[in-house]
């Protein structure tokens, strides 16, 4: 049979991921150390997720003495605010810029933070928060509630009704919360104090409302925006967690924005389901080719990619989009990305709150320009290129461009399919996102067009073909025309 | 690079799933080798998955010895009529309680049960038997069937159609057998010995009806209820499998009963997806933190939880309600959960087979009282406080609270206009649940409602939101105010 | 604690994956190493990914000197075109039978094809492409656009609309391009030579039209039929890949074939998905019990399987329908296989490209009769005898027979009703596909249909309940009816 050693070396060769987290012991800080004592016993599970990560692991000074490339702080020198060689605990995140949370309250004999925020964590990651807040991410809360058009549409679909000689709808902020808001972000504020039993007896905690959140775009008691935990799951903070598709499926799923969905049904999925026991996702830099053969949502989108010799094929960003030339997500339309991150500030030409007019006449000076277009494309098409002939990629790039032309010419259609339908009295477009016909229109454009452009690209057919695509779309229209021949 | 023994260490820290099945050996009795020899030829796929099992390495008297916490069998002494020295294998278990089993045959020499039943794991298992034998599941045939509204609504999804000047339907015994019984479980019965023709040359077996089926309530030919094998997949019946979400997710899939598909979405769900190869599903008891830092559907919903000094955090239980105060399933309205696990006695004030009327006053005389529900509510937050602040667990019930008023609200109206619809003859409700109209009312609470209400309490906003969530309710409740107003 | 060495043995045998793929070295041949000198920088994802295949460490020499039931190539000597003492590179597989490859081109010193075809892959695997050559997959492209009836149905489903007093649509290459034919393949055809910006320069290659495209019916430049990439994952080829659910997941998935998402559902995804860690995915050939204890696709439709002792349960075959009797995909109907896996040659009695006609009378004569249709049940029951009783296994087909006559007799239902309301002049045939009505009746034979009939045969019932099953079918049916009575 086989020999034991040969079967070991075989074992450590397939298994990078096993001993890529072999880390440095770093020292506990005294005050950490009196956080654990209590909340290993009320809260173990916080406490032994944290003991598995990085954090737990590394100081300052040993995370600084990386090579560039290899760094998972984007400091150059030790911050005055936590020490530098002591492991990063309860203590050293949860007590930074107490001045400015709402949140702090007295624990025992410290000044405490409920919530760490993107703020916090900027202490020692400023780069990749900076980069986070100029994000679409960082405002989505806004660009959502803030957008007047999208707030009657929020409330339209999450209104709680009753029945009295007719419907009558009133507006939630439960159901806004456990729904748009739970990925969107709520805005967390601080309701005074309140007493909470706890194994260690009653003590008070401030009393947040809108919480839990962890949405990507939540207003913090500190006045930031987003959080980091959104994708870096509390408490091991574990990039593999990050790179893998699932944190992405958290929030980017079918109907509306199936990116998750889609990606498991294509060849990346099929290779990444298959094979990512091989693959080591908590490398830095990635490795193209050596760290994994087939990309995940964070490949393609923010991490930094090398080849095996360490050129860098794409630099990190922490702003989602920067990688993106279009908006597939269309309100109705694709258009090009916007400049801002905070979209609720775009007017289009006939006034509305919409990147495009409702005859997708595009708001450009909302959008990025031509120039940029061309080489975010060349961005991303070098990240493709790393595993694709460049006929493969220009080609799938040209597909979509036309998928765009042809799914647009469908939402423009529909929409003046929906336009005559409110010409005609058929539906009353006071509120233009509450009735049924009306929902059949903005299921072409909020579901079945994204699912299909995202589809094309990231090449899951079913969800072009007949899973919210072109079956759906088709279907739709068709029966958007038969209400308004029939009636 | 790295040194050998170095990631030699680290290999064995990190993996301790791996190590955790060490087992002594048990010897193998004489009648099992007996079945073995020939069932290694004509069934290879069964021998060799329970060569996996701990039933196959371990004997009764090491079980036993097992302090109380580990302990994998829920008796303290041997049983009278199970060898205590030997393995537990095909003779063990397939020859047990013969007088009672209408499926026993004379098998070459032996007489031997096709199905193990719960009755028969009882041997070695009763308190997990006794807890089963409560719960909701252990009914969930008559649960459904025995309860003359479901039974028409059954009836009506699953009938066999003809069309002649009009739509004929006839129910289908194969119908619900492959829908609704698969899961809830079939009445499986012997009629006579049929021949078989195998590897080994025709023999005579018992010739089932209603067979195969694993379903949660299955009514078995020795009069017991249940199938162990529906979560304990045989015949390795790895605690791995029953501790894993997938087991779940055989049956509480959506629209009807998405736990699975929320679970999948949710922090929970992504953090066990990319991390569940470090952790350890087959320790007893199972310590939060050190075994996982994630939680599965059993480890919630019923395993024994210690934290990592030992103490109890919650018992084993297999009656599947009993850290449940509310139950969300809808019919159509939320309320406390039932005292008994049969609810086919339910009969409400208006003399429904329901625990609430169509106005939604509950049935108390058969529903857990507050005092009842408040325990179970703070067992389930022990459960969450391991990993969460009390402020966060609570908030998480108190917005729970808040989805249910209004999905109910939403769910009353719904069933107001479909009471309008049938008082002005635009639908007939001899049999309620046939036509589309009707069809839309009942997606209303068996779909959309379930659905918002889980997600709300799981923090899978898909599910609350797009995916069968608030857009499909208040959608719906529209196209139903228009099917009444149109007509 | 555990000691090592006993930790360290249990790994070694609990990892049979991690060893399964010691291979001895092989050559690289110079032309090849000259490939990878330039693509190690331009294309380091493909470099990288096909050095973790076998074929970076075998010669054809060393694939031949396994005993016949290992061998993973099916000639019994050299080729010709092929040296035998190199491993299987860039060189030796993109150069092959050039004279024939229209999408050949002078690439620096060489002559290379873009695209390696099944006819290529013969070289060394012969039987499998012979075999797959007869197969419904080859002819996947004109079974769907060579069939009349189902080109109108494709070009209705995925036509461009645009709104003008009504609408308007026109057939769309692209989009067809996207949904069906990314899974059923397109006509690859090279329309002269391109300049493509490279990190090399600018060089020329070959324009290809209708590409990229792995579809299983793939036409290729040299006149081949299919794209073996479409399960085996290029450059790894990886049959761990081809043998996991997630390739066939990448086509066959609700709402038309639901193959994979039903799988996921059953019992035997639910093992597999707890255990395949544990499985071995590489062995040839392939021990049921020993290397998996639950099936996956490949298992029970293409793999060559063996007991414990060596026997072969199964052979191998690429040709996929060669272990099904009936095809369950209905068109409307179900009726037995094909005996040509090109289809589009079929006729029934109502001179419809169809294999029924849609009163349900079959079109014997392009079928396989009750002989063969015996022989592949008792195949395929063979495979499922290897871990299920023999009456297990009878009654699981006979619950098929039974729900096949059943959803038959719905559809058979539903094409009345169709019928009928094109008699009443309520919707037009002149194209029978484009309609919401038409569409409603469309989902009831190529949706709900498929999905009940295959969730009954792999007992996943979910898809045979609410998601796409009995409750859809009959709540369409409903919806026809109410359609054509009340306009």
């Amino acid at each position: 049979m086989r020999s034991l050693i040969h079967s070991l070396i075989v074992l450590i060769f397939l298994t990078p991921t096993l001993t890529a987290g072999v880390l440095e012991e770093a020292p506990i800080s005294k005050e950490t150390k009196a956080c654990i004592m209590c909340h290993q016993k009320v809260t173990p599970g916080i406490v032994a997720d944290w003991e598995t990560s990085r954090h737990a692991k590394t100081t300052i000074q040993q995370a600084l003495s990386q090579d560039e490339l290899s760094k998972r702080i984007s400091i150059s020198q030790t911050p005055a605010t936590v020490s530098a060689d002591v492991a990063i605990g309860c203590y050293e995140c949860h007590t930074l810029n107490a001045e400015n949370h709402a949140d702090n309250f007295k624990h025992y004999s410290k000044n405490v933070n409920v919530i760490v925020t993107p703020k916090d964590c900027a202490t020692c990651h400023p780069v990749e928060v900076e980069e986070y807040s100029h994000s679409k991410k960082a405002y989505a809360i806004d660009n959502l509630i803030g957008n007047p058009l999208f707030k009657i549409l929020v409330e339209a679909s999450t209104g709680v009704m009753e029945y009295q000689n007719g419907l009558i709808q009133r507006v939630s902020k439960n159901a806004q919360n456990i729904t748009c808001l739970k990925c969107h972000g709520t805005e967390v504020t601080v309701d005074g104090m309140i007493e909470v039993e706890t194994d260690m007896g009653n003590i008070e905690v401030p009393n947040l409302r809108n919480w839990p959140n962890q949405g990507v775009g939540r207003k913090n008691p500190d006045g930031s925006l987003g959080s980091c935990a959104a994708c870096h799951a509390r408490h091991s903070f574990d990039i593999e967690i990050a790179r893998k598709p699932y944190t992405c499926g958290q929030c980017h799923l079918e109907p509306d924005v199936p990116g998750f969905n889609i990606y498991k049904e294509s060849k990346h999925g099929n290779i990444f389901s298959s094979k990512f026991m091989k693959f080591d996702f908590a490398a830095v830099p990635w490795t193209i080719g050596e760290d994994f053969t087939a990309p995940t949502c964070a490949t393609c989108h923010n991490s930094l990619i090398v080849n095996s010799k360490g050129d860098v094929i794409a630099n990190r960003t922490h702003d989602f989009g920067q990688r993106l030339w279009v908006r597939l997500f269309g309100l109705p339309y694709t258009t090009p990305q916007p400049i801002d991150g905070n979209t609720s500030k775009i007017i289009n030409a006939d006034g509305q709150p919409l990147p495009a007019t409702f005859a997708n006449v595009h708001a450009n000076e909302y959008l990025i320009d031509p120039k940029i277009m061309d080489e975010r494309k060349q961005l991303m098409g070098n990240i493709c290129n790393a595993c694709h002939s460049t006929n493969w990629v220009n080609n799938s790039f040209h597909e979509l461009d036309r998928t765009i032309e042809e799914v647009d010419s469908v939402l423009l259609a529909s929409t003046q399919l929906m336009a005559a339908i409110w010409e005609a009295g058929l539906a009353d477009n006071t509120n233009p996102f509450d009735e049924a016909i009306e929902r059949t229109w903005i299921e072409q454009w909020l579901f079945f067009g994204n699912s299909i452009k995202l589809a094309s690209i990231m090449a899951g057919p079913d969800y072009a073909a007949f899973k919210n695509g072109w079956w759906d779309i088709t279907k739709n229209a068709h029966a958007m025309k038969d209400f308004l021949n029939k009636k």
